[in-house]
């Protein structure tokens, strides 16, 4: 038979003994050496054991979602229409769902055109893809303290720099992305953009006030930087309409990422990139490049959702649930958090940020909440410089309320037993060895 | 309202009065300099109305998939599994497809595991998460002469320098591999890769036999090459069984990108990339930080399908029409083409590639194909050097067996008017000016 021919070919060719655990290591680009596993990996696969209360990830709670009647929906979409919904798109995206697109984004004041909005693979590849147009080796983003681990990982792994600005209860603070770009420029690097997320942060809860955003694009104006506003939570506000976006504020500054993943399902893979229209352009050339098109077959389903479904009311419908599971989350912390914890209050989204009493660290105390069967995203996470290590990320969107309170209770019995410890052995918080590169999570956060 | 207020507050910042078309001119990393629009993008938004027969573009025909049955399928699968299909993912793709695409890859001789795949958002983004891994600016990748211009597009995008090696009626020479390995490394150039699609190749059509793969292997092994195989018809072969892959031979050295598009559909974007294990791990750190995970409802969808569905029945009646008009195109040829045109003649896949009489230019010629209700791609499409201009792609895989026919004579008339043309001006082929960086092309070809 030939094949086995073919095979005992190769087989008998001798090799040199390569013994390397990674034969190609001298192989790899720069970029590839950036590229860490993070050291928290090994306990997220504990963490998603049935007995451990993870309040770690991310993930939207979408089992209310209609499904029996989207299913019905789609079926009919790929009986009537299927040679176009299985067969390739445009590289921007289809029409249909860039002028929905356009609907979604009035409720935060953005006039916008079908033809200002670029499809990708979920938000995160508008991520990658604008900082693969505008940033070289060593450029720099600006980025709030601490911010979505996400951005961090695709920054790095695009090679850039991120420098973290001073934020405070209403997010980054202008007067600091002022003195950073200044700071920056004078030492003679290029500041690329300011990434933020100013509607109920990951990690923080943080929302910037109408005010706070008119500063901020303020000093974008005065100090000539491009904005990046990434926005996946902004129709998920507990008490209040939708704020004014930036990328309303200033449509030629700011370069704006939207995502069906919260306010539907993230499982479609279907993000945008609202862009001023030299930046559009470089987006389809690079998306052409990269995919050929973002999924197709995603863009219809959305698409016939959108059309067909009361998305509004299912998106209240979130934010109820959302806020409920908030409400059990705070309550919780009341009740179970030692003095000298403090954390925020979110109006929306999905996240609580906590800053743990004097002298512990939460990466440390890790495997000691898993023991205790709870999980939480470490601090460090979101920064790309050391910091983080006396916060932690709690996610109130994924467990039931009941299940929250009980890894509330069970972290601050973590917490409680770790000052303990510290207690009787005087343990003074050690420098941490410095990290270096990108750090990528490889049980990817979720923004 | 504070919405107007906002919006005031920018309009009233004095403006830099900024008149460049792009005003991020400068701003842009060196890699988005390289993005060109390619010259024939005016020509197929023309090429596209509906009176011209398309010869040029790479859709497969998916007419005769049984859409009812397959929304029936996805229905339930919504309606039963919904919170899991339309959630989150992992970064390496869902288990149960990698464990069918192993499936997949046996009919090649391919034995894997499903640990040795990854998922991507089509084997294009393969392309793109494999070069990015590999490839440093100024790194070489070798390509056959000529190359499917989706490849050159990504690679010129992630700013590697493409070398076309000689190809004959069997696909690439080994030796010539050896010599361009040999040559450039002793300029001190780092060649990362050799790109081969040696199945049904895209353009020419040529299918490398089991010898001249060992031969290349060999030679490969022989100067320490990875090789990059990427294999979207490997199925689709007219006459015969899938031959044994360019992966069964070497496992180690061989990176195998494979694809649904044109065994099911396209629309869903999924493709896969098989790997040593060390590239895998990186490949699945560069996946997670560029899109977080791949479609995750395409690949339930494309699952289900492969589990429910006599897919290779699919297959065989995909080769079946695609045979037809392959006859179609080759008899068309025959009795249209004037003398002095040649052409290959492919035992599967979907394309033809041509040879125009002496003098011509298919590039210069295009406009009066199109006015003749014709389109075509190019021949200097698939080149990065500035080659191909005596050469022509035609797709048989869109149009049906009587609108090829009807194609090609058109073609024929073009070309005998464009010969009468170039008599009475008697006009030497000129040089064409140097194109710079890399094309991109933005109406997208498919491989």
């Amino acid at each position: 038979m030939k094949v086995r021919q073919a095979i005992r070919v190769a087989d008998s060719q001798p090799s040199r003994r390569d013994t390397r655990l990674d034969k190609y290591v001298e192989q790899y680009a720069a970029r590839a050496s950036g590229f860490q596993v993070s050291a928290v990996r090994a306990l997220f696969a504990v963490a998603n054991r049935p007995e451990v209360v993870s309040l770690a990830g991310g993930m939207p709670n979408i089992a209310d979602l209609p499904q029996f009647e989207i299913g019905a929906t789609i079926s009919k979409l790929i009986a009537e229409r299927g040679a176009q919904a299985m067969q390739y798109g445009s590289g921007q995206g289809e029409i249909f769902i860039r002028e929905k697109i356009v609907e979604v984004m009035a409720a935060e004041a953005i006039c916008a055109n079908a033809d200002d909005v670029v499809i990708t693979c979920g938000s995160q590849q508008g991520l990658d893809l604008v900082s693969r147009i505008f940033c070289d080796p060593g450029d720099v983003v600006l980025a709030e303290a601490p911010s979505y681990v996400g951005a961090l990982s695709i920054f790095g792994a695009n090679q850039c720099e991120v420098v973290h600005v001073e934020t405070d209860e209403l997010g980054i603070v202008p007067d600091a992305v002022r003195q950073a770009v200044t700071t920056l420029r004078a030492a003679g690097r290029k500041v690329k953009f300011c990434y933020t997320i100013p509607t109920f942060q990951n990690p923080t809860g943080s929302c910037q006030s109408v005010q706070r955003r008119q500063e901020l694009i303020a000093v974008a104006q005065e100090v000539d930087l491009l904005v990046l506003e990434d926005n996946p939570y902004g129709l998920l506000g507990f008490d209040r309409e939708p704020l004014v976006a930036l990328r309303a504020m200033d449509s030629e500054r700011v370069i704006y990422l939207g995502s069906f993943s919260k306010t539907f399902a993230p499982g479609f893979r279907v993000g945008w990139v609202c862009a001023p229209h030299a930046v559009r352009e470089k987006l389809v050339l690079l998306q052409e490049a990269a995919t050929l098109c973002p999924p197709v077959f995603s863009q219809f389903a959305i698409a016939e959702y959108l059309e067909n479904f009361d998305w509004r009311a299912q998106i209240r419908a979130f934010a109820d649930m959302y806020r409920e599971r908030r409400d059990a989350m705070l309550q919780a912390l009341v009740e179970h958090m030692p003095p000298g914890t403090t954390w925020t209050h979110p109006s929306g989204g999905f996240y609580v940020w906590l800053t743990l009493p004097d002298g512990l660290d939460s990466q440390a105390m890790l495997p000691r909440a898993v023991s205790a069967r709870v999980a939480y995203t470490p601090g460090t996470a979101f920064y790309a410089d050391e910091r983080g290590c006396e916060n932690i990320r709690l996610s109130f969107c994924y467990p039931t309320p009941a299940r929250i309170i009980e890894g509330v209770k069970r972290l601050g019995e973590a917490i409680r037993s770790e000052q303990e410890t510290h207690a009787i052995f005087r343990t003074e918080r050690t420098a941490r060895p410095g990290r270096h590169g990108a750090v990528i999570n490889p049980a990817p956060d979720i923004n």
